[in-house]
């Protein structure tokens, strides 16, 4: 059997892509959004609300900064929806092999002592910039600078729910840049390892 | 043209291993304890005395913390040893393709703008435990400590050297857990990425 497959991944990276393309090759489920939209479901939250909530945004950082208080002491609403998604995550890695991406699933089926393949996807600066581009219109003038933010928000939100460092090796066996090895065979040495696994 | 490969490692991890496996894959030249003998005959000084500076030593600890001052600033024999290494690395690299292991070798190729594909091999504590015991039979009793000392060592004379952590995703476009893949495994990656470039 497939272990569960999580993805994390710098903004820009084409990570998302990467996981869509593993779970299309292996024919498993594929979660992201239906995550979010999941915790919005069960708490009647927008899925807008949570996504804004879930990364980024100037709170959190406020949260990380004030971490050394006791997190039962901090029940805010991203407390709440943190808890609400790593619920969900668990579900959905209970139900069989699937892909996680994002949503510091690595973290909280470790702590469930579900077995899985953690991943973590990065790409030089210039490849981000480009795929960023291509993908939205919507993007803000200065892609460098937006592009920091992004990943500042995803570090600090791991960092502050995990106590561990975002991207560091310890948490994933592989690390990838799918900049130099493209998106397409990112997906495939995930598989290939999730096949040897298997065989073994 | 297979570009050159360098590969860092976790004291224990078996990227020495992998490095070999590669290179023997590819039928192209490994460079190892051979860069130092390199270094050895150029300098005079003998392997070991070299060995002993390379990594690890309060030494190194001791030149860091030091290392708001510039370097040139700091003609010590470990300086010394560093520029010859260097030169013998950029040599190996010229040469043509082949496997470098150690040696801050992505960062002087990085400096010279020769293509590299840059590899970083770790893994978890209890495999790197057996992988030390095996091997050898000089090993001190408290097993964890040295593990965790020659990695200190490792990182601090990277970090003197290039300015960038050790590890770091940024620096890598591969950042493989051996203890999860394999050493066998791990080789396959490096040659199916290099396999797979080449095609391009």
């Amino acid at each position: 059997m497939y272990p569960v497959i999580t993805i994390s991944r710098e903004f820009g990276s084409g990570g998302r892509d990467v996981g869509e393309k593993v779970a299309e090759m292996l024919n498993i489920p594929f979660y992201d959004g239906a995550i979010i939209q999941g915790v919005a479901e069960e708490s009647g939250y927008t899925a807008e609300y949570i996504s804004d909530r879930a990364e980024v945004t100037a709170g959190v950082e406020q949260w990380f900064s004030g971490a050394m208080f006791p997190i039962s002491y901090m029940s805010n609403p991203q407390d709440q929806i943190f808890a609400l998604q790593s619920k969900i995550v668990l579900e959905c890695a209970r139900k069989g092999p699937c892909v996680i991406v994002g949503r510091c699933a690595d973290y909280v089926l470790e702590k469930a002592d579900i077995d899985a393949l953690n991943v973590f996807i990065h790409a030089d600066k210039e490849s981000r910039k480009q795929r960023v581009l291509s993908r939205s219109d919507d993007v803000p003038e200065n892609v460098e600078k937006y592009l920091e933010k992004r990943d500042k928000g995803r570090k600090a939100y791991y960092r502050y729910y995990t106590d561990k460092k975002w991207g560091n090796y310890h948490n994933y066996q592989l690390n990838l840049d799918s900049g130099y090895l493209g998106v397409d065979f990112c997906a495939q040495i995930i598989v290939d390892t999730v096949k040897r696994r298997e065989g073994k």
